[in-house]
């Protein structure tokens, strides 16, 4: 039975506390948040203790690994105190909005970046992986196209936008993490961007739209499209293209129901509204695939190297957004 | 080329006329009709003569083969003059709507009866022909259960319905030639009828919804559903089930157009409305297939025998209606 | 939080020892089982106390509501017991095979029934309640047709179907409440049967395989399609047809992968392979509402009069399959 | 009752005959091919007169319009001889590979190019001209992004591509006008290519697939995804997103035929194999929408400046594949 501390006990805080309590290998043992308001709740829910001190975490020995769920600034903070400590670490991403930062903390920590993982957790949804391992097994021969459409329900409001590191940063990070599962390393990186939906994420600097095309090392193409709004609910679709055929993640409806009437036929429900109902499977095998390097020994995946690597990737597409050229990567 | 005469120009009359004259094989000759208004423009469409005398087409030497598209209660008269002549015949369905008088007819014919084919133009739907021909393959195995759903878009008026010979007679029997294009032939008949819909249909003592079970005499199971209104257009599916797995024929849209929105998601337009969108095809291949009985000399499929055996299938239903007993057939 | 006790730890019993632990409104106190290879391990991984003495739950003061899912033959018994000493109970179906018992154990119990909720779950499927809940909002209008196929992935040993009741009484005896979901009281029913799956159920004297046609007693027809084997999972779908249009729910798959390769396109997985997948959910929003009721003091639904209906349903329709007869209820 | 002759008698000049012969307002007078073996067959399958030298078609009083499905080198000196000749011209694309000398062309017919359609058969395909017409009517309010993909079954020879232009010019030219068909005018074009699938054509100096990303002069976004080769058929796919929502043109089935099996659920048949099966409605649409203008004396859409402009596309993917750099346009 593994200890687990949750470092941070905002919305996503919370998913993993469900996860956490869900999983027969581990039990929730502490909470921090700075704010009693926010922490005690979460404690009190799965019946673990609340701290508004990092250190009762951090310096706990009877703690296994933590789950950072803070605020972006912190992240590399927190992740080094806890490795240093002994803890494996599960980390949201992305590690920092500074690729600078990202490379001094890989230096900063050498072999130990071997006991974090990355929060990808879209690598974890049962649709996307199943489509990933079906790919490797040879169901569609070589990949040679990959298109990944993925849209948020809502705009965020105009100050999470200004703190969010913008849309490449912010929210295609996961779609960059998801061409690299199936791409592997990424060559080029190519980017459009819109503004045709809030004024407000335009005065503050960022576009609520893009489309960007990737080359593969080995020579695949991707597309991903991005909107910060999407009228039907959260759009996320992968289709991986290869030689003997295609295999498809179609979007997920919270029921099976149908209707036909005079003016539709076969209508289905608003597909699953975010990403707490669509990845709630998701952010449950990714914390039992954590356990899994746990309990063996094994190094994570995703790791600290593939939050970089995103991380790199959403840094050139903003490069090529504002040049107007093809960035290649290193 | 063949040449063909088609005996009545009413709306299936008609149907049959475009797919003669989009044959390669035939031309469309000469059109019958007693009313100008409705035979004259039907021969100019296609440029065949019109004439209001059947006599100019059952004993014009140089016609080979007659479509018979007329009143039921003409029918066996003209099937029976026409093949005395030496034609083949395509006759719509039924024979007749009085059973006796169709086992006259076919003492009357003797063998004569291998030159008429039967318009159950639903077995050469290419998706209903597809579904037969896989489970002969044996695509799913041994055929244990059918699932047969039929629906039209609207009711008839009352005065069609008092001549029909009612929804078993009328409707139900392209179902009940469905079943027996899988199961071959029927050992029982249990129905239940409804009057839901249109006190019109019930003032005319007919039911205007059924479902009927069937037990092929290999002891499969069948249920047709039947209703004569359906708000999202003309309902027509097939299932067989068997040891292997299952085949099933939708229904079709006219185009492959989704649309989603805040209220639905992947909604399909309306299906086709009605037989002369949905059927179109079927009609075709059924009249090339016609076609290819002509020019082989084989004995056309479905012949007489599969008209007669609908139509008993249809009066063991209503005899079921009557009594609330299962029919044993034969 | 309620208190719960689960007699009998069998796979039924541990579905829903999953449900109460699950459930932040309840805590599973104490398992029954007279075996403590099948009662320890339960007991232990939801953290309740194992005893083979049923008199330790039933005389348990502290117990609010007991769920039975014990064999059938006890079911009356432990439900009497029970309700008598102030449980509310949750009891699987049936409540007894034989329905003399069963009106026995009504005359026994009088308003005492109240307290009883049956384990028809699939009416808590959140996809069928959904079509449910529609239908009574008027979505499609009046309902006039519904079509309910169920398949089971495997047919049971021989010794199962011996003592289970036969197929209607065990197996169709969810589509029968399923009809009365939707239908309210059944007027009538007929009956088909077939042995084309197993020959070893043929020996025991049941059938593997029925179609069963139903009048509710407003007019409304039905049809049920029941195998005891389906070679691609767990068929479980049910279309209500109504006069404005039709809802159907589907059938669902574990992904929303799809396959396109040379030889087949849009191929989705297999479907849930049997109850345990399909209907977590149900077994869960099922516990759900009857907690609902514990708190509110409310009758439950569906309940012990729905528990009979279901049974003379079954009882009907085996009086047909032996008759050839429609029999009338009430 | 227009009279119409093609000039040249290959693949696509057939799919024009076809639509010729079945349209009402139309007869097919003429086929000019210099080869009799191309050109008397298709002559005599329609009823019309073959001839191997063009002047007895351009010089033709009697005839209305012609439709030109020469070789791409040709389409230029006929085009305008046509038009000169007061002829109607319904010209396949591209009007020709280089655009100097379509700009030529356009200077040299100044008014007389109103007089021309292009055929971009796709804008006429029954579901992409009803999602267009949806998104001009608003059911999905602004457009904001467009993804197209578009594979083509199997690769061309060699010889084929040496000649054709390239993937940009031959194949991906659909794309562009559908792009503009939705878009408008086009502001941006960024390319990606690939060599995956064809050493041969790699020889050649192409590429065999390919990711184009676009910006419209109102500022949406599109996509557009070409594959030299698909296994399941010919994929051709437009989904548009909009305010208020999306609609999809997704692929299309010969039959609606779906298996499910132990390893298959749902499995469809491939889809369409090519643009002769699945354009086939589209021409016959495209071909009365050119007979509509003829007897209005409208000027057709799309026009010379629509073909134009697709090559113009074309020219700018090609430089920003040499480039790197997104290539604005005029």
């Amino acid at each position: 039975m593994k200890r687990i501390g949750i470092l941070g006990c905002g919305r996503i805080g919370q998913v993993h506390a469900a996860s956490v309590a869900a999983s027969r290998r581990a039990q929730l043992a502490v909470v921090f948040d700075p704010f009693e308001a926010a922490g005690r709740p979460v404690g009190e829910a799965y019946g673990a203790v609340w701290t508004p001190d990092v250190d009762d975490v951090l310096n706990d020995d009877s703690i296994d690994a933590v789950i950072i769920a803070s605020p972006t600034p912190t992240h590399i903070e927190l992740m080094t105190r806890a490795v240093r400590n002994g803890k494996a670490v599960l980390c949201e991403k992305p590690i920092d909005l500074d690729l600078a930062l990202v490379d001094a903390c890989r230096d900063d920590l050498g072999e130990l970046t071997d006991r974090v993982m990355l929060g990808f957790n879209r690598r974890f949804d049962p649709s996307f992986a199943d489509v990933r391992a079906r790919v490797s097994s040879g169901d569609i021969g070589d990949l040679e196209q990959l298109t990944i459409i993925s849209r948020d329900p809502a705009a965020p409001p105009r100050q999470y936008v200004e703190t969010s590191g913008g849309l490449f940063r912010d929210m295609m990070i996961h779609d960059f993490d998801m061409a690299r599962f199936f791409l592997g390393d990424v060559a080029e990186v190519t980017a459009l961007g819109a503004n045709l939906i809030s004024p407000e994420i335009a005065d503050a600097g960022d576009i609520d739209g893009a489309v960007v095309s990737l080359r593969g090392v080995n020579g695949q193409l991707a597309t991903i499209t991005n909107s910060r709004r999407c009228a039907y609910g959260y759009d996320q679709r992968v289709e991986a293209f290869g030689e003997l055929g295609m295999l498809e993640a179609r979007n997920q409806h919270p029921t099976s129901v149908r209707l036909s009437t005079a003016s539709t036929t076969e209508s289905a429900p608003p597909i699953h509204h975010f990403f707490l109902d669509r990845y709630t499977p998701a952010y449950r095998a990714e914390f039992e695939a954590f356990l899994d390097c746990l309990e063996t020994g094994t190094k994570p995946s995703p790791g600290f190297e593939d939050g970089r690597a995103a991380l790199a990737l959403a840094d050139a597409a903003a490069e090529s957004l504002r040049t107007g050229q093809t960035v290649r990567i290193g």
